[in-house]
């Protein structure tokens, strides 16, 4: 296959090393930033730049941008591409980006598949991208009524021949509502945590569960951002419900509630504790 | 020294193992649960088990019990122990517990030091204990103006020698208003955390984001109930003040206000960041 990366930073530039480490495809890439093209040349991450007017020459094209910048590249470049060809992203909202997509290459030819490599680092670029940044990751995809049972069929394929320890098939909808929840509402609580007044008090007081808790405050503010406003709904219905839950904590601990306050915490243990075992039963 | 450790649970019998790993001192024991005792003795965590008539013969007696079980045994044995002898217990909270020993011991001659090992598992009992919990862990000690300079002194060169990589001195009132931000609002956070109806849906859909921000929900809810509860003000404060911060990033969200939200994320990682280099520089 000749295959187009289009956004060489951690996750573009990190399929671009999966790839050519995996594969025999022909790998080239596309992107504003040169340092970046020409350290992905260096680092035999790709064989060469593309010129974007030869994009129809491609099999597969990866989009590994932004979720606003997906959608607008997708709408500039849907003529662009050749009958057959797939095109995937790799954004961490499906919806939105599904929804755009489809509609733009209605009636083009273009096999569009939603895809979310479920993997990430606390840096961003290509200077931070990995070969090995998959290996223990999900690779979700969300197919729709118009996706061809055989193109979720080869990515598929071509996620697990790239490393990825295994593929998850959802729809964008409940993608959105799950990612709110595992993903998008801990870098909130994350970034939220961090602002308390006590911060700068805290050294030699901490041991892991702050360090845990705030790890994932350091985040790419101008992609979560966008990320979170195409996902408004579900994240919003997450965050009220920490709200109301933490709000509860508060409740049982004001009103020196020793039964309720044990309770709230026997649940929670509980709830982990049935969640780690799903996980390791799966 | 004589040592006796009151309660052999992960953090007594975690103690009890470094000592006898990395001094010569004579440790015995004393818990309730019969079977701690025995595996004590048998993993020689301990020399032997103490009869609580001879606490009087010890040097140092280390209370390794949860935070009302501390101030009652102080109260019932507050005439048990030599004159001389240095007490400290472990709680995770310090005022209400220095408090009750300061009462307690007026007059006796018995040294009160409250002291903090800033460690834990998610695990809990004898059997989980470990001679190595304390290595990368700070020993937070709690003196106040009737503790005599050289019982610090000797705590802290005994807390070094067993293998904490650090001795913070702090006041039990500065200790648990940064405990309350740094392990107890972890505690309250992620067990709220974990109570979103989304949880049974996640599996295949995590990233480490939801593992750090849920690990600390398996909690011993018997210990983290009375934790909480005898140190509210602190607490209540943080948990306030996460639930506003919270409502900052739910009302960017809503107005769908991405100057606003990217400005939220943006505070966040810089305070991560500047909390992360205050760490690497002390």
């Amino acid at each position: 296959m000749k295959i187009c990366i289009v956004g060489l930073g951690l996750i573009g530039g990190s399929l671009a090393k999966a790839i050519k480490k995996n594969t025999d495809n022909m790998v080239f890439g596309i992107d504003l930033n040169k340092t970046s093209v020409e350290s992905a040349i260096a680092q035999e991450a790709i064989d060469a730049e593309l010129d974007e007017k030869e994009l129809d020459s491609c099999d597969m094209v990866i989009l590994g941008l932004y979720p606003q910048t997906t959608i607008d590249y997708i709408n500039k470049h849907k003529s662009g591409f050749r009958k057959g060809c797939i095109v995937i992203d790799t954004c961490g909202i499906k919806t939105a980006v599904v929804e755009a997509a489809e509609k733009a290459f209605a009636g083009t030819g273009v096999n569009f598949l939603g895809c979310h490599p479920m993997a990430g680092r606390e840096f961003w670029g290509f200077a931070y991208s990995v070969d090995n940044l998959f290996e223990k990751a999900s690779f979700i995809m969300t197919p729709t009524e118009n996706t061809p049972k055989e193109v979720v069929d080869k990515v598929s394929a071509f996620a697990k021949e790239i490393g990825f320890a295994r593929c998850v098939i959802s729809t964008p909808q409940e993608h959105d509502e799950v990612i709110a929840f595992t993903s998008q509402l801990a870098h909130v609580v994350s970034s939220a945590y961090i602002k308390s007044p006590s911060l700068l008090k805290q050294s030699g007081f901490s041991a892991g569960s702050f360090k845990d808790l705030t790890r994932v405050a350091k985040l790419n503010e101008d992609m979560w951002t966008s990320l979170f406003l195409l996902n408004r709904e579900p994240l919003l219905n997450e965050i009220e419900h920490i709200i109301s839950s933490l709000s509860d904590y508060r409740d049982a601990i004001k009103a020196d509630d020793a039964d309720r306050l044990h309770t709230l915490l026997k649940e929670g243990r509980e709830l982990k504790e049935l969640s780690t075992q799903n996980d390791v039963k799966k």
